[in-house]
Order: C-alpha cells, then sequence, then structure tokens
C-alpha cells in the first residue's frame, strides 16, 4: 500500500517536470487525496476516471482475460492525460504537449 | 474522409508490424469496415471503443474545452491497445508490448 509519504513524495517530484498542468490523486473510492485541481475540478476528473477506467480493463479484457491496466492514456494535440492505477490509488497527471 | 483505398493501406501496412496482434476498423456508428478477429470479437471491441471514446473525450475536454481525441491507449505489462479516431473510422491496434 502506498504510505502518505509515497504519496507526497509522488506528488512533488511530478510537479517539478516541465509541461505538468496538474495532477490528482484519488483512492479507489474516488476521494480526492490530493491535487493542484479545485475542489470541483477535482471531483469531476475523480468521476471521469471512476467512469473509464472499469471501461478501460473490459477493453483490455476483451484480448487477455488476466490482463491488469497499467495505465491508459487519452491524447489530444496539445494535452495528454495519464492515469496510473496502483493498489489504493489512481495517479492522474495533465500534461502540456511539448511541440518541437 | 478516408477512402477505401486508404483503409487497405493502412492495414496492410500495420499488419506487417512487428507485435502487431489485431487490427480494427469500425465506422463512427460501430459498424465493423475491416478486422483481424473474428466476427463477435469485432462486435465486442466496436462497442467497448463506442463506450469508451467520448467519455475519454469528456476528460479531455475537462481540461480544454475545445480540444478533441487524437488517439487513447490501455497499457497493460504485456498488451497495448490504441484506438485512434479519423473523420469517419474508428482504428484500433492490439500490440504485444516487447520486453527488452
Amino acid at each position: 500500500m502506498t504510505t502518505d509519504l509515497n504519496v507526497d513524495e509522488t506528488f512533488k517530484k511530478l510537479q517539478t517536470h516541465k509541461g505538468v498542468k496538474g495532477i490528482l490523486i484519488i483512492n479507489k473510492n474516488g476521494s480526492v487525496i490530493k491535487s493542484t485541481f479545485d475542489n470541483d475540478t477535482s471531483q469531476q476528473y475523480s468521476k471521469l476516471i471512476l467512469d473509464l477506467f472499469p471501461r478501460a480493463s473490459t477493453l483490455l479484457k476483451q484480448n487477455d482475460e488476466k490482463d491488469q491496466v497499467s495505465f491508459f492514456r487519452v491524447r489530444s494535440q496539445d494535452n495528454d492525460i495519464m492515469v496510473s492505477p496502483d493498489n489504493d490509488y489512481f495517479l492522474m497527471v495533465v500534461n502540456q504537449v511539448k511541440h518541437e
């Protein structure tokens, strides 16, 4: 189980990455553990993640019943949202896409 | 609009890529245009894509209302499913993840 210390460390490390626009950590019930977003936005993202994740998992299991999602990612031309499940948490990072 | 020629070309090109386990092209209503999967599996994937895509789009638009999904991706340790929307089609590719 990720201890609170790890959560803070992960959070601080990610915040220093260039292009990171926002970070959210929620538990598996959707409660916001830590967030750089305001409360409403955090709640919105939380709902969307809990809605998306089981569907992403079903898509993966269509190919291999035993498979477990390590992350899912939604990309547009300018933005990149990555969601990674841990045992007890979901970590979401919103990135600005760098155009060379 | 992607003509049938492009669809065939895209399909053939992708099939030659190492690690590609399956390819599916559906239109925006979910009708299967071309697939390496059997019919039932193709229909299952089609339903899952149509179910997932609007949710992936909503997640993205939470960050930027004008944003459009260029692709979404679901990864596990061994498999990688990428779905990319075109104007009229969805292209899905199931890949085996290469472990160095």
